[in-house]
């Protein structure tokens, strides 16, 4: 039986500051990536999240952002690899405290946004989140986009992996995304997000921008956490992946 | 043969901010709290700091504070027993991921600064950091003033704890500490400083500023890192204490 | 013709955490308590909220609080009269940048949360804000609890204040707010809050909750700018007051 | 009588961490570069280096940074100019207000690390930092390397500007400074510097790395403010250029 990990960002609540759709969303993911923060996240929403993942039995990974509250961990930061290892290694243990005092255990690591997309193709930046992740529990799985850098320097040091794919953007021929500047980077339209998942998790392959077949590995679908269709979309993503006969399932560790 | 712990806040640089006793203060000491990046600290401080006390066979605690890097965590901030669990549960994580990485294991847990005294005499609080000890993992040892809350949070627990005592500061009759607001608080002249620590270790008593013996338990011993005077306070405390034939060792997980 | 100023906090959202009500709320206010970036706010939402009130006509204060982001600056931090005096020039001046290079002139300041508890109750952090105030601009207005020590501390510097009140809130009988922490601290009956505010404005006197009346100078009403009820409150606020012939207006600086 | 500016970063303390050099520097500087609270400096050491400066007679500029404490601002984050506008209006805002509150005037801009060696090369930030002066107030100062796309914009925008230029980094033939990458791009030697910086005084130009004559406005030259030698080196560069009758002293703004 066919199956992809459903993983969404969650715990980035902060302070006063509420995600409303965490506790729902936990419902339909089989994988929560949990903001340690820097990005987002705080000592009270990590232990709230982690405790909600527990209860419903969604795999718990840590989710390092740059340390950047104010720009959500989405603006670039230049970062030395040492420093990318540091960061990584810091947030990996301040989840793991949360998880480990909750009776859990700490499944796989994401990085969050510019620290994902700079990894995804800095080879250096890559090899170094690598590292602490090994170097910290050789055990941890990496979610990281299909065919970067980062799954490179993953399998390298074999570390377990599983390839990411987006429901709602689209591709480049080359496998990469298009970027969000880009006027086509989005596909708004529910109908044909779906389409995207399932061919992806059912023939391993993507329909480019330029309408050439792009071979991709699809483990697991990254599911947005905020806005008012999320809910919804996780919903319907769910239920179509179920009546295709594809269950939603974390990698095992 | 008696023997006492000698411990010193470690790892209180920031980014460009240099604490250049650090390095020094290692040969002298038997435990080490690395601050982990609320009150001081930061992810390369951090990992600085781990990597040489595993290299001088230092033991390693962590030393939590409160969120105030301003105020290097000496403000009291009015939080809740949940969020003093949640932060000490953070830090602690934070800092384990180093150790652990570094192929290390952590040995205690020192509250630091106005966490520290708030949680001395406020019983929810010490509960609450011993509870996040308790969860992370019981064989922390809690380093705390003598016939503090804390240390009786601890014993209620069944968590190991040492009692500290202080070189250069006074004490009152009930055994808590005179406050630094005091004019007397300070024991200026160093000989005198000593000669408290040596009978203190000795004889489990110290001579309060009313003149009084005061029973108390002496199992470590707080240097301070900062300072032109530090190192050779180290110097001299130790070589006394080895010239008293008192060794000097961390406590025993 | 009878009037009082309905203020709001204003600017409380943070880098991608939004406060949807902002802009819907200035239709209501006269004056805009904005952020200063230390309990809430951000150089982006700073400039955007001043934009709006100078668009609305809304008078402009500066909101400044503690340096407590994660704790939405609630949490009581025990800082010196000189940290006081700092922190609020410091605010003061950053929102003054946006408000000078957006054409407008700065009206106003009211302390935020805890600051603002503090302040009211301890004579010497109030006299360290309204020194702030003073140095920076005699002309502010401090807007402050009707009956606390901010308002002598302005009254005596010869500073101009706004005496507040609030429209949900119980009070004493010495004029002081029944702190939250007590069950019939807040006015949940929408009617009864109503009538609280217009007895107030006409009658400058409230109905403390053992039911004497307490002498009381009203002439700024604090409203809710958070949570869904917050907008219709304002405009059904808005709506009694004119009905009674009350106009809405900030205090002439 | 030729003349030329001293400028020296000021206020990078941070609570605990002290710049002892601070103070002995302002007797050999003409101008003051305070940090305002991003990279460095809080709103105690703003206050108490504003005061120094004062009293000193020393120029008073705002130092904005970008908001990387641990990186004391030294790390490129990818800002938008919106974002170059806020945070500079913030914190030039901010500093304004002690300089207010102390009865002096704000007399220059000088960006700091980062956002300087961004905006030197980047002309859409450049506009936006000097938008956010030329918004707060026309009159200041833009101090800001030679040759860059600051002073540029500054020109084209009609706000004043003094060309800065370093004594111990060397020069590119197109009059860019060899980045700190390099092997050579400082110069360690004393004599050599402070014969750098009589070149560029006397001669406006420098001697480039690769022997070419480079034309180079000098009008302030930037002295570091950190490090044991960096009172001896401003004291003889002070005693340098006044034997040679060229007097210190700030741009009249």
């Amino acid at each position: 039986m066919q199956s992809i990990d459903l993983n969404c960002d969650m715990g980035e609540a902060f302070g006063n500051y509420d995600m409303p759709n965490d506790e729902i969303l936990m419902d339909y993911i089989s994988s929560a990536n949990i903001a340690c923060g820097f990005h987002a996240g705080d000592p009270e929403v990590m232990q709230r999240t982690v405790s909600m993942a527990l209860k419903k039995g969604v795999a718990i990974g840590a989710h390092p952002g740059l340390p950047d509250l104010q720009g959500f961990g989405r603006r670039m930061i230049k970062i030395t690899p040492a420093e990318a290892y540091q960061i990584t290694l810091y947030q990996i243990g301040a989840l793991s405290g949360f998880v480990k005092a909750a009776g859990g255990k700490l499944h796989h690591v994401k990085p969050h946004g510019a620290l994902y997309n700079m990894a995804a193709a800095d080879a250096a930046l890559a090899k170094a989140i690598v590292q602490a992740m090994y170097d910290f529990d050789p055990a941890l799985i990496l979610y990281a986009l299909a065919g970067s850098e980062m799954i490179n320097a993953a399998e390298f040091k074999g570390i377990k992996t599983a390839s990411e794919v987006f429901a709602d953007r689209t591709y480049q021929s080359n496998g990469q995304l298009i970027p969000r500047s880009e006027e086509n980077a989005l596909i708004a339209d529910e109908a044909s997000a779906i389409e995207q998942v399932l061919s992806m998790v059912k023939n391993q392959y993507v329909i480019a921008a330029n309408n050439q077949k792009v071979v991709l590995k699809a483990e697991t679908l990254c599911l947005h956490g905020d806005g008012l269709h999320a809910v919804n979309f996780a919903k319907t993503i769910a239920e179509n992946l179920k009546a295709e006969g594809i269950s939603i399932k974390a990698p095992v560790i």
